[in-house]
């Protein structure tokens, strides 16, 4: 029987206004066995550009991120926000270690290729080291993971969090029990974005086509869902959007195959 | 017998520039055996602040950190200099992993009493977890460590990276030959900081005391000779101060007891 291990990704505002995090952190701290916290950080980077004077370029919600652009998310994602976590974490005496993927060579990725869009310092996932991350949970460390990869050249590159979550969850698939859980600022998946009653509790591959051929489902939601799928595809054993005030689980919709 | 390990510590210009940190990267992936590169950013951290309109404020050196400051740090120290060198030396092919003192509580600190001056978020370290840091080391890791450390309570604070050094080296010399290897931008201790000829090619502790007293040796050189000075009674078994281009050990001053 392999041991419990859930992995939290969280962003938005959350991460990123003291009087929330706090409550996440213990939230977080609360969840029993392994666990590993992935975050974001864009609220903050785009403020941060916005006071240096750089603008934020967004596409279908993905960062375009160029050559200063990625300063600045080396700075927020890969310092502030996710040092403060760690700080707030080993106060709760979890022993956070935080990474990005160049530390210790855990993600891998290449420059996205340029077809319509040039993302810039934008990575893909090639490989996540499953066998390092398992050895470090099992000494009871909790990675928290920054949305930044690197190419093996020497750069850095801006990474979504959503997929940094769905990849490391498929590379510890092998060695843990994996629950994936996306928290954002909805209950879950809507079929009516304003209205929280609307929850989708479950959601199959079926479902899924179906809502989003109608539209009911659109947007930065479908990446997510994918991701979902896919991760549970390579052996994740569940996966839930929720809540990021819901991380215990036990709430959200849970996406099944 | 023990194994050797150097620590080198880079502070200055050499670390914020492309161009000389490529250099001193190659430098130090081609020193042999175990090792550890601690790193400041001071510039950076000045230049971020001032194009934030935030003033950044000295006494002998040391830099005042209120709040506004230490989420500057936090982004240039833990994230900026500290993510560009692990990633620069992934792909030298060393192991590093980027560490503040709060990833996996190697290095807690005390907020410094406020005195005769308030430094604010600035952390005198208390404890240095070796044996953690010898783990990783026996494991091909190499520890790139940024100048912050944490208090326990959730609290990021501002250390000066010639402490971190010499704390590190410190806690090291049970496991290890320790060098430590201070770099910065002369040839090493010199009697007239405008002559790269006047280097003192040995100092100790006597010769250390005539010089402060007739003012050859002064400001920021002192605490990093008395930080020497330190790390050699703790078992450290040298220490070189040095050109950040001369890393390998084999010029500079030697500081002996």
């Amino acid at each position: 029987m392999k041991e419990k291990l859930t992995i939290v990704k969280v962003g938005g505002k959350i991460v990123e206004e003291s009087d929330t995090l706090k409550q996440l952190l213990y939230d977080f701290s609360s969840i029993s066995g392994h666990k590993i916290l992935v975050h974001g950080g864009g609220r903050s980077a785009t403020n941060l550009a916005s006071k240096l004077g750089i603008e934020s370029k967004m596409v279908d919600g993905r960062r375009i991120t160029d050559a200063d652009m990625l300063k600045i998310v080396t700075m927020v994602y890969g310092g502030l926000v996710n040092k403060n976590i760690v700080a707030g974490l080993q106060a709760l005496g979890i022993n956070a270690l935080g990474l990005t993927g160049a530390d210790m060579n855990v993600i891998r990725s290449i420059k996205r290729p340029v077809k319509n869009i040039d993302y810039g310092f934008v990575g893909d996932v090639e490989t996540t080291d499953g066998n390092l991350l398992s050895e470090l949970i099992k000494k009871s460390i909790v990675p928290v993971m920054a949305p930044l990869t690197h190419d093996g050249k020497g750069n850095l590159l801006n990474t979504n969090a959503d997929t940094i979550a769905g990849e490391t969850a498929k590379a510890l698939a092998p060695y843990f029990d994996v629950t994936l859980i996306f928290c954002f600022e909805k209950k879950g998946v809507l079929t009516n974005a304003e209205d929280d009653n609307s929850l989708i509790p479950i959601l199959t591959p079926d479902l899924f086509k179906q809502y989003q051929t109608d539209g009911t489902i659109n947007g930065g939601m479908i990446p997510k869902i994918e991701n979902s799928f896919a991760a549970l595809k390579a052996g994740v054993n569940q996966v839930i959007i929720t809540l990021a005030t819901a991380i215990d689980g036990k709430s959200g919709t849970i996406i099944r195959l």
